[in-house]
């Protein structure tokens, strides 16, 4: 196995796996990192793969004296409850872990000096919690101390800890590991990705992403409506994506109404867009623009980070409509702007049915991963099956759209935009 | 009859009407003002009445001769493309009217200058559009010179003018009607009031009032989620409501999630609201403020109207945004506000289907109060029936929540809120 | 007062209300039964009248001895939770009634041999229960002996009873009154109708009709897109509507897709709207045929009644699939009917948002009316305003389409369908 | 490349693409089939592969001559508008095709005896098509004379022919491919397989399954709500799954309320089902069961096949219910089942948001392996990658769950229900 794949093991797995079931995941599989041709043949020897997720007939834990906590970080995400959910009724169903902490507030809920105290998760308390969106668990944003955190893990008698959160979360994830490593304790980290941008490297999708897609449809349809209801009338929404435009352009798919699409991983200079507007309102009397709130943040500069250590984004939809209804003002033309940001709103969606089924694999999988030893590492979905991929690859780079590639191709031709507006 | 309930008749009915149909509104009927047993022993001869709504035996105008146009003004609001669809409908296939024109961006499209041309409304074009939200004909804000309309109706041989607008469209089709009346025109100027805010007197419902609050329930759901999912988090939304805050305080009641609402009619404090703010913070961590856009005005005065005449609004919403933000940073708390107004996205949406039936029902009306030849009037819904509004009485007050009677304490039961924050 | 609105008394008022309310009903008001300016004119002295709903200055009730119990009886209907939850929020907090029974499975669960163990209701308990469909409470059809759940109420020392349910509950709660009369006990039983098919007497609109119209949508199309999808393709929908047809007929203005409309108040024959449906096809290739499932019991009938008293139904809708079929074989046309019975969908929703606010209404208002020693009576929307219905009358006649009046004229002129199909 | 992969070419592509374009798929490219170590380790030399989607550098056709035809087949899917749409949009402003009939109610479209008219596609008439279900071009069962269909073809200069529909389409669509080279005729005919039950081969999901699924939880939620609401309620829903069980188990993954779910591949026996109802409602009052339509065939079998060439499948939906029922009274024990069929409502629902995207893909892909003179294949989605299939491959077999893999195991852990039924 190429060693950058390799996923961190606490010991060898000879408690017998206590699941019913009929399938279990045999040694030697793998997914191919690279499901090409080209890729399959450029490779000498051990092809570059991900192990596959799944259940063992082995595991490393006895159930029966283990204990789990969850934690939820960052930003709300459609999804969080359907995750807390399946890990907290597989593992007690499934495996027989009957002790299941549910850590209030993000990393605040490791340091008891917060005073936050955990909710005991039993399928009576999770059983409806997919119905509705947000975390029944709270969350926050930004590190804690390490040592404080290993210290109530170890004084709770937590062997699995679930990290649902993007990338600060498991960089922080890693770093419990890395700390229960130097103090040999029997701590399984086991990471979910939760990035509503879609942005994660290795996996194909991120739990929440279709929801938001679907939630993005009124503020589109909105904007699009409130464009064609008045004269010269400009739609303007920002939706989710700070470094990668995922959100934004699926959206733009799904509705095919909007004329213009900024992305992050597309530079554009405003004076071209007021030009390209100009000629659309002379063309069409309503325009609809969507702006990934991350585009453009070399207009809107601001600095500092958020206490998550993302940087710290200037507001392109307001520096957008200021620009717009200004720039219009001095053509004496009259403009109707019509600004939306429905990010709250998307975020705090409850999952999708395909989502909900995707939350479920996800939380499934993590639980085998945790049960049979496993530490270090979030389970994906990598050409089209389930993965485990090391936390230091998961958060090493971001999934960006290729500007030359074939999808952001298909949204040039959705809107007709000018492929360049530098 | 009451003389400020009497309706303005361009002449006797002798047409026989064309209606294939087994009902027609007999003279003599009328819906009482005052539904009550006071109302109706107070009075000596004849009680005050409405006129009731619906198709008259005989009517004024010859359907095969008469043309009729059709206007939208002011902003957005769930079911104009429903009257619309209506008023088509019944002109086209129950009264024969085959030349209806739909007429573009408010009382723009009656001033040639503008350069917009009327849309030929047939059923065909109507069909579907009661399934999208806005308006096919666009709107705008303002009067427009009266004479100008005149001629321009003149000029295309329009008989009937239906007004789908607010307070201002009413008023400015009144001057239509005063206009007509001194050139001896025979026009019928028809209103349909439109008003998401629900502050129409003389009718219990405005069209949309009621998918409006439906569409509440996305918006209040998620900044209830994001205030739980945050330590100190405070969700606050803005809703419609200029001078009424019956969208705001049905919503709280549909919702049952809010902790706090402030209305236009019932003055408040800030200190007040950051006081109760801090008790409920610290009982329970989390918060629902919600705040229709009148509110708490003489906090955030701002000079001037706009171009429908409305009073100009200064920003409440963000207002308390900076002022809690400000407030608990001094006192070194951390809070997370988390602020959406929703009012585009809600206003935008296609009717419900109650609303729907209603604006077919309000269409309907019209059509056959203009046939009838009566001018100078609006369609409401009073005591549970469809009746006849002179225009002047339907703009004279608005509709406001009285906050001694019994829905305000409703709304201060379903909160728990202080019922004085002054 | 008229004799036939006067609702029965417990005795006097003398507990000072424990409402901090700044609004309260006076003695001497009450809603005009006929709003109409004839109605008023017609009566000498004291007009006909309803008594309002609301609450008193003083109670009958003292509050912290009081039992309440809470019943749902017959088929599911939106927003009976939400009728719970307003019930249990109004009894606990604005009036301090602390011991609440929520009663399983109907009237069965007033008596002990059925083993249905009481629900102790609190807020907790019914918090989020109006974000579901179906009842809490779980429901049965049918009678039970008076004498037994009498016993059940005094045994448990239950002062107040509110029975949620339909024609056949009332009259039971009816027997109840009668028997608690009888034996001298200070028993209030309120009612609050509940037919999804809207037709009380007395009530301009009964809970869970709205929704259930919002949820005809979908069927509705998905009827009409199936038609549209084949070659003489044919929609066919069941909708709810035993003796009156107001779903049906609602449904139908809200979708405006249908071409034919068949309820229970007009009757048809088979082969005449065999006849119909031929010419149709030959101009139009599809049609959507909706039917109520009272409609043509002559064609279908079937003996005896269920367990409600209801008389039983022949099934409408599969007669006419058949039927059509049948006629289109024999005369060599190949027609694809597509039959959708949504009723369970359609009554198990949650309550919309407009709905949850009339149901909080409905349920606030009958708290008052038993803590004010008033029984016998149901809760009603009369011209607009709640008022209190003596239970005699409300099951005294159901409310019904005219088909001569203004209403269906505006279904026929929807659909365009004949007049008569006799 | 694999010859059973290898995709039929009309011929050497000479005509510069007229895409506007930084992508292009390169030749040498392709899919792995199996993306797993093992696989690509089995294989010596050139692994197999399936061809990718995409645009490329050199078209064979000329777009300015080029006469495109859609065509619908089979039963509705969501999606199938979004499909049309796709298709003729990319047709239309990225190839510059104006000349696109879409063919009417099928194969019947081609011949013209039946005297459907061909509609004319031009992007105004598609595009808002997607907003709703159902096909704009109607649909029929059945194969149709093939040398008659290339006649019509011929006769209206058709190039590239778009066949959307399931396994019977497809073969259909093979037919005409032979037909056209033994004629050899330059005739494009590029399918895009339409099942909801996702059961093609080749392809990890078929467009309208997610949509499909979405729409399960009303009738899933009602059931489960009538289950409850009754002493002794069984929800029974019969889904879509003729042959695969996908929709069912999906379905009971997302909703999950599910207490029992039959699908075809999983054979049981009624007497074990039975008895696991009497324990089930012993335990808790209610049951939820879920049938793919194709489960226990063996007990309801019924002879022939319909237009299409399906099987007729015996109706296990009134079969379960009517069982359930004998059952019970047998036993003096009174149950209620509560039977519900949505598959005309989902089936007929317009795509969610990100199906449409799917779609759009679909149809961009097959147009753009049309215009390269690509034949006799199908789009798909492959290992996350959009893939050429040959008609063969594609309807040689049929997805289905494996009875002893991770999915099915993942549905009997959700349910609880026993893995054997026999």
């Amino acid at each position: 196995m190429h060693e950058r794949y390799v996923i961190r093991r606490l010991g060898e797995c000879k408690v017998p796996s206590p699941l019913e079931s009929s399938f279990f995941v045999e040694p030697g599989g793998g997914i191919l990192v690279d499901a090409t041709v080209a890729g399959c043949k450029a490779c000498k020897g051990e092809p570059p793969h991900l192990e596959q997720a799944g259940p063992r007939r082995s595991v490393y834990f006895d159930p029966v004296s283990c204990g789990a906590a969850i934690v939820t970080c960052g930003g709300l995400c459609p999804g969080l409850n359907d995750v807390i959910r399946a890990l907290t009724m597989v593992l007690w169903y499934r495996y027989g872990v009957r002790r299941i902490l549910g850590l209030q507030y993000g990393y605040e809920g490791l340091v008891p000096s917060f005073g936050h105290e955990p909710i005991i998760l039993t399928p009576e308390i999770v059983e409806d919690i997919h119905q509705k969106g947000g975390t029944i668990l709270g969350s926050s944003r930004g590190p804690q101390d390490v040592p404080t955190m290993l210290n109530f893990l170890v004084a709770n008698r937590i062997q699995l800890l679930f990290t649902i959160g993007g990338d600060g979360t498991q960089r922080g994830a890693l770093e419990i590991v890395q700390e229960a490593e130097k103090r040999q304790l029997d701590l399984a980290v086991i990471g979910i990705p939760k990035t509503i941008d879609n942005d994660v490297s290795f996996t194909d999708r991120t739990f929440g992403f279709e929801t938001a897609i679907a939630m993005t449809r009124a503020p589109l349809n909105a904007a699009h409506m409130e464009a064609r209801g008045a004269r010269n009338g400009v739609g303007l929404v920002k939706l989710m994506g700070r470094e990668s435009g995922f959100v934004a352009a699926y959206a733009t798919l799904a509705s095919s109404d909007a004329n213009l699409v900024l992305i992050p991983e597309v530079p554009f200079r405003l004076e071209k867009v007021l030009t390209w507007l100009e000629a659309r309102l002379a063309r069409k009397s309503h325009a609809l623009i969507v702006a990934a709130e991350g585009a453009g943040q070399d207009l809107v500069t601001e600095a500092g980070t958020d206490a998550s250590g993302n940087r710290k984004l200037g507001d392109i939809g307001l520096f957008l409509k200021k620009a717009i209804t200004a720039h219009f003002r001095e053509q004496k033309v009259e403009v109707n702007v019509k600004y939306i940001d429905p990010s709250y709103t998307i975020r705090s969606a409850p999952a999708s049915a395909d989502d909900s089924v995707f939350c479920f694999h996800l939380g499934e999988k993590a639980v085998h991963a945790a049960m049979s030893g496993r530490t270090g590492m979030v389970v994906g979905l990598w050409n089209g099956h389930f993965v485990h991929v090391p936390m230091e690859e998961a958060v090493s780079a971001r999934k960006k759209i290729d500007p030359a590639g074939a999808f952001w191709q298909s949204v040039l031709d959705n809107t007709g935009q000018p492929s360049r507006l530098m």
